[in-house]
């Protein structure tokens, strides 16, 4: 059939999702399993002890929503710690100093315990970095880039800043600074910093690096400026990096009735950052993960095609977790058919964006109408996510991601915000809803 | 050229409507705006002393957006005060006393100072009323209808629910209930009550009416069934109606420079409940239309057609302004072009509703593309807001609404958590973008 149906199947695909909504809208868990992540388990990063309770919290929702069997896929992960509370504060003899709110980056060394005291250097973009390449030489270089506000779907104005947290530390101590700081990847108008991985380039030395909330970016530009390149600048942290240790992928099943072998999976990512609670990111592509297993087996839909549904470990300092399911496959030769994953958050679904072939998107444009109703209007193509980036470029697995409202996902992103009540439960819902359509329909009609 | 135009023009539009976007989403004031509106003028009620604040901001805010002029435009408005906070409680000997947190429904008589002693009578639907009005007599009726968590557009599960605020009171009182309480139209899990406007069928007696949030709709429900209907409530509210006192409607106008005499609308309503800020409903539907005047004004925009953006008095409890507008259109013999409204609140814009013939919608639906880059992908029939309905009604004048996504607004309307803090700055901005866009597409090329 290959993503095409007749109207009486139209017809019949439409009633189907509504049951699927109906089943969604009235009796989900997924609301009610963010909340006991969040407030149970809480911050639950790579190595630490919640990463432990999450998997097992994981491996317990998805047997309560009925898999037929539920497994744990080990793997190493990295154990970054970030230690006590960093401290930076700026001082100059005339001005006061600025106590600044940061947070370490992920992946990022301490500064001892003394600190490091050096001049600060105000850097605006990559572009400005090599033409002051000469004057970065022991300083702490402050990256104020900032996320273009005029960026309507806002991944777009985190694609383009996201450069400066995961490389402007190895791009500064080429030149010789000591340490960075880097404006937080965010339009939020309050002062929270925004952790989030980097990344060091073994051809340079490591330095300590720290994300900048927005007043306090503002307020330390302002300064440098005035200062004209003088102000002093404190800053400790006490990260590191300690060896890894075995995490793992919670994955759960249904078996497919006509073609077994045939694997769609379906995934979210159970790490999260230790500030703050990872509501959005991702604890709602973990619950929307399974409550799409939940929905499908609550309306007794038998799969053709085997489904799984993954908690992978690690996106967010490692995608160990992604990683290791797609060398896993690749060991046991499976044939994995299509893969749908939810990292951008619990918000209103608005579209699908894909990495298949341009004649397979346009045949499955088709599906849109089916849809609409629940808030998905077009398929994109282009994305994937992740988890699921190593099945695609390993195998060729066509995957998707599902794309909700983006306007609100990078106020709370990797900072203290992303809590349990920044999620609304009609709109995670709807996630699922949609999700779940789109594995029914791949299934039925294959792509 | 009637809302067709060649591939030219298209990407012209296309480049012009970027131009409004940049401009809005850069140097927007809406959202500073819509906080003053909500902090330093609050709730703001027809006939409160707040409402003729909200006049003077809204006169200010319009001068600086730079209209050409500004006027207030006078208007009688009802004068109904909510008094003391209510108070309600069950009393049953074998059961402890649940204290209620309710609030008056707009409109409402009070109960006199020693409150209401009466039985309760748990009442599901109007049909279940018809069937047992012969218990009705000497008891306050509680209205448990629940608001439809299947219907996507949570302005549908309004429509279908707003009916036992509305009329519920008359409706018991028809049968001799001395009382209504009625359950919240909304799906928060919070336990705020809802108010909102009601109104006395002057066929029946006059009883008092108040609202009820949903954890405590719950539980009296619970308490009344555990009883079987021999539970004792007291109510006791102060709310009572004044004699009307002088509002207006806050006018602003862009003179067109073509066809001057044609009139185009933009418009919200300045007043909101007493219970909260007024920041949905309609803080934003005020401060997009003073931001679409700045915007159209900021890229130089000349319209054809006169532009007036209004902010209209007493939507909630009497439409008095909006009736007024179209009152005062049809004394001075006003040709009033088109009309748009926002009052669905500062979410992320997802479609326009339009009432006008069925050939115009598909005409102007090839505008569809667009506007598909700032967030609204369709273009569907019916709607049109209360506060330019009688332009509708009266003249036929066509009119549009944005609808902005729906699954938050009945979290917050009418209830104490319509604050500022639950408005998006982006959100709200991309409103105000898109609404340029439609009012620029409309100047241009007429409907």
């Amino acid at each position: 059939m290959s993503g095409f149906f007749s109207a009486n199947a139209q017809v019949e695909d439409s009633i189907f999702i509504r049951k699927i909504a109906d089943e969604v809208l009235t009796n989900s868990t997924a609301y009610e399993n963010l909340r006991v992540l969040t407030k149970q388990v809480g911050a639950r990063l790579a190595g630490s002890p919640q990463m432990n309770k999450a998997e097992a919290w994981g491996e317990k929702a998805l047997k309560e929503a009925g898999a037929d069997k539920v497994w744990l896929q080990e793997c190493l992960v990295p154990h970054w710690v970030r230690g006590s509370k960093a401290q930076a504060n700026t001082s100059h003899p005339g001005m006061r100093d600025i106590q600044l709110d940061i947070l370490a980056l992920g992946n990022s060394i301490g500064t001892g315990s003394k600190g490091i005291i050096a001049g600060g250097i105000l850097i605006n973009s990559f572009d400005e970095l090599e033409q002051r390449k000469n004057e970065v030489k022991g300083r702490i270089v402050f990256y104020n880039y900032k996320f273009d506000s005029k960026l309507v779907k806002t991944f777009e104005a985190y694609a383009d800043a996201v450069r400066y947290r995961g490389q402007g530390a190895s791009r500064a101590a080429k030149y010789g600074a000591v340490a960075v700081l880097v404006r937080s990847m965010t339009h939020a108008a309050d002062n929270n910093p925004h952790t989030g991985a980097m990344n060091y380039n073994d051809s340079f030395p490591k330095i300590p690096a720290a994300a900048v909330g927005l007043r306090d970016a503002d307020a330390l530009a302002l300064a440098m400026q005035k200062t004209k390149g003088v102000l002093t600048i404190f800053l400790k942290t006490d990260a590191k990096m300690l060896p890894d240790v075995i995490g793992h992928n919670v994955i759960a099943e249904i078996r497919g009735s006509e073609f077994p072998d045939e694997i769609i999976t379906v995934g979210g990512h159970l790490d999260s950052w230790d500030p703050a609670e990872g509501a959005h990111d991702d604890g709602a592509g973990c619950v929307h993960t399974i409550e799409v297993l939940r929905a499908l087996k609550a309306v007794g839909y038998k799969p053709k095609r085997t489904i799984r549904f993954v908690l992978f470990a690690n996106e967010e300092n490692g995608l160990r977790g992604g990683t290791k399911y797609a060398e896993e496959a690749k060991t046991k030769g499976e044939k994995h058919y299509f893969a749908l994953e939810s990292d951008r958050g619990g918000f209103v679904p608005r579209e699908f964006s894909f990495s298949i072939g341009e004649q397979q998107l346009n045949r499955i444009k088709k599906w849109i109408p089916l849809f609409i109703p629940y808030g998905v209007y077009d398929f994109n193509g282009g994305g994937g996510g992740a988890d699921i980036g190593p099945l695609n470029r390993n195998f060729k697995t066509p995957v998707a991601e599902l794309e909700p409202d983006s306007q609100r996902y990078f106020d709370i992103h990797h900072a203290r915000s992303d809590v349990f009540e920044a999620v609304n439960k009609r709109e995670l819902e709807l996630g699922a809803v949609n999700m779940a359509a789109l594995i029914y329909l791949v299934d039925k009609y294959g792509l």
